[in-house]
Formats: C-alpha cells, structure tokens, sequence
C-alpha cells in the first residue's frame, strides 16, 4: 500500500503564469442540457503551473518530451531543506544522502508566494557548486518549489540541461515530506509532442 | 525496481479526436532565438486521446476531478481479454480474478483503429451485466482501449458514475499486459477544475 502526498499546484482559468507566457484558459464548452454532455477545454502553455523542463526548453536539442524514457519521470526522492537560503548552495552533508539517479526536491517554502506576480522575479537561485553536484551525481531530475532554478540567462537550467537532467518547477506541499525519509517521486508528463509538460508530481510513500 | 508500460495515446496537433468535440491545436508559440525560449501551447478538451472521466461529465454532479482522492487514480490492475466481441459480456470465471478497488482493463484491440473517424462510431460497447458486475464489485476504474463503453444515451457510463467508477477511454498498448500476472494501474489526472481529464496512463510492474 502507498500513501500519496500531491505536490502539483491546480489549474484554472486565468491563472497566474510567468510574465512571458501566455494567459491560461480553462472553460466549459459543452452543457449537459444542450449538448447532452458536459466538457472543459483548456488553452494553456506547458510552463504553466507545476511543469517538467527538458534540454530543448533552451537549447536546440531535439528530443520532445514524449520520446524520453518513463524512468526518467518516476523514482526515490530525496529532500534537500534550503528553507531561508536566497542562493541555495552546495553543503558537504549532501554528499551522504544525494545518490545516484535520486530526484532531488529542493524545499524553499517560496510556494508561499505562488499566485502572485514577485513569486516570479525576486526568487532564490541555487549556485554553480550545488549544480555541479547535482551532475557529478547523476541525479534523474531536479525539483522545487520555485519558478526557476536561476535567471535569465540560465546558466544552471543550461548545466543541467547539459548533463540531462529535467527540472520540475512550481511544486508545492513540500513541507509535508520533511520528516518522511523514504519516498519516491511519480511525475509522468503528458504523452505530448513539446519541450516541456504540465504534469501531477506526486510523492508516494509506503506504509 | 518497477518497468513501466506505457497505454497512453500521444497528443499533437490536428489529432483525431471524437466526432462532437472541438479539435486539438499544438504549436510552438515562443522560439529559442527571438524569444530566449522555446514553449509549446496546447489547446485541448478534456477527452482527447487518452483521458479519465469522472461522473460530472454525464451528470449535474459538482465534483471536480481535481477535488477526487488520489487514491482513486492508481492501485491494482486487473486485465480481461475480451478480443472478438462486439458486445462485451460478463462471464462466470470473472468472479475470481476482478476484485475491490481494483482498475480493471479491458483489452479490446480495437486501438488498432485508433486515428480513424470510424474508430469513434463502430467500436464495441459493454451490456448491463458486465456493469452490473463491476459495481457488485466496487472496482475503482474501469479501463479500456475504447472511446466509450457504450454509445447514446449512455446508460452503462451512467450506471458506472452513480456507483462512483471512473472510466479510462482511449488506452492503447494493452497487449503488452496480457501475459502480466501482476500490474499496477498509475492514471493521476492533471490537477484541473474539470469535469475529465487528459492524462499518461501506464502499467507498472515489480521487477
């Protein structure tokens, strides 16, 4: 048996998104009574909300996300608590519990800020050590409860990018999983021809 | 270790989608050289390729599926083989393999004609006794590589929803489970204020 911890932020019509993008739009379309059933559609850009960034986000690479591996999407986590950092940095005690092909959830508790326009321009950034680790280790993905793990011109997307590692961004609940020290992370895209996905990140936990 | 294997049906643009619904649009609207990004954008309704329906899409039930218990989107699979029927019947021998909570997959192969408008207008449906059944049985999904169980007016997928059974339509790659004694269904939906939801179903199993 597993418990699910839901670590995705809700879509919705008019949502707030990244300055650059494109409005979301979400709104019924079909009417029980008229059409004989109910329907939603959904205009949105694959950065809204909690996402998964690939290498072509940012660079020419040309693999979309739908020809990516399953396993690069499910596997252990491992929490990182960089609450109170503004530049998230290396630590010599990550050494003993990042390991290979982990997904590393960075916990900033910035998710407070989600919905507003500053969440997107006065967040933490992690630094070219913790990013370099993050390599030599071979993590799977990197995720957090921020916009971005650095700004313009995205130096450490870039890095990461380089080494193949996916970035999830926009998490949220990540207070919950603090003092659970087995999880594992599910975070399938949608089966979509793009560079990036809106996705259910999931933490589940066996019990 | 868990393999995983995929039932979901790709997205991209101009997808064949049912005959009432509004088309699919995919297409990148920032570019990487004039914009510093790439990004995709996806205008789509709630049943497109493969897709989770809750019981607001049939009724006036005010649920969301992003208000439904995670729970219900992921636990023990079970396969029924129901290749060469055209009306999907129950049988005795069910009674042993279908049991509570389980998602149970119907495996038609009928998405071979996945891609064609008369894959939405022949294909076969299921009758009141196999219903009937999996109600008797409290199942928490039923599955198939269908675009329904039934057709107009729709009385099994109303018979399903008032007992609280959601319905996958649009799988695809079941013939991969049929030799697969033990699977788990993983269907998380996105996190949207909708009545259904597009979403990466697949099959995992222990290894």
């Amino acid at each position: 048996m597993s418990k699910f911890i839901d670590l995705s932020q809700d879509i919705f019509d008019n949502m707030v998104v990244h300055p650059y993008d494109d409005k979301v739009k979400l709104y019924k379309d079909k009417y029980l009574e008229e059409d004989k059933y109910n329907n939603f559609r959904l205009e949105i850009g694959m950065h809204a909300g909690t996402h998964i960034d690939t290498p072509m986000h940012l660079t020419n690479r040309k693999t979309f996300i739908n020809e990516i591996s399953l396993e690069k999407f499910a596997g252990k986590g491992c929490l990182l608590d960089v609450r109170d950092e503004s530049i998230i940095s290396f630590k010599q005690e990550y050494k003993d519990v990042v390991n290979e092909n982990d997904i590393v959830i960075l916990f900033t508790n910035y998710s407070d800020k989600y919905g507003t326009e500053e969440y997107y321009t006065t967040h933490p950034v992690i630094n070219d050590d913790l990013a370099d680790f993050f390599v030599e280790k071979n993590i799977k993905m990197l995720g957090m409860d921020l916009p971005s793990p650095d700004k313009y011109p995205f130096k450490i997307h870039k890095k990461l990018f380089a080494n193949n590692i996916l970035i999830i961004e926009n998490l949220t609940n990540l207070s919950k999983l603090v003092n659970i020290n087995n999880f594992n992370i599910i975070a399938f895209p949608l089966k979509i021809k793009a560079e990036a996905s809106i996705a259910r990140v999931i933490a589940s936990i066996d019990i």
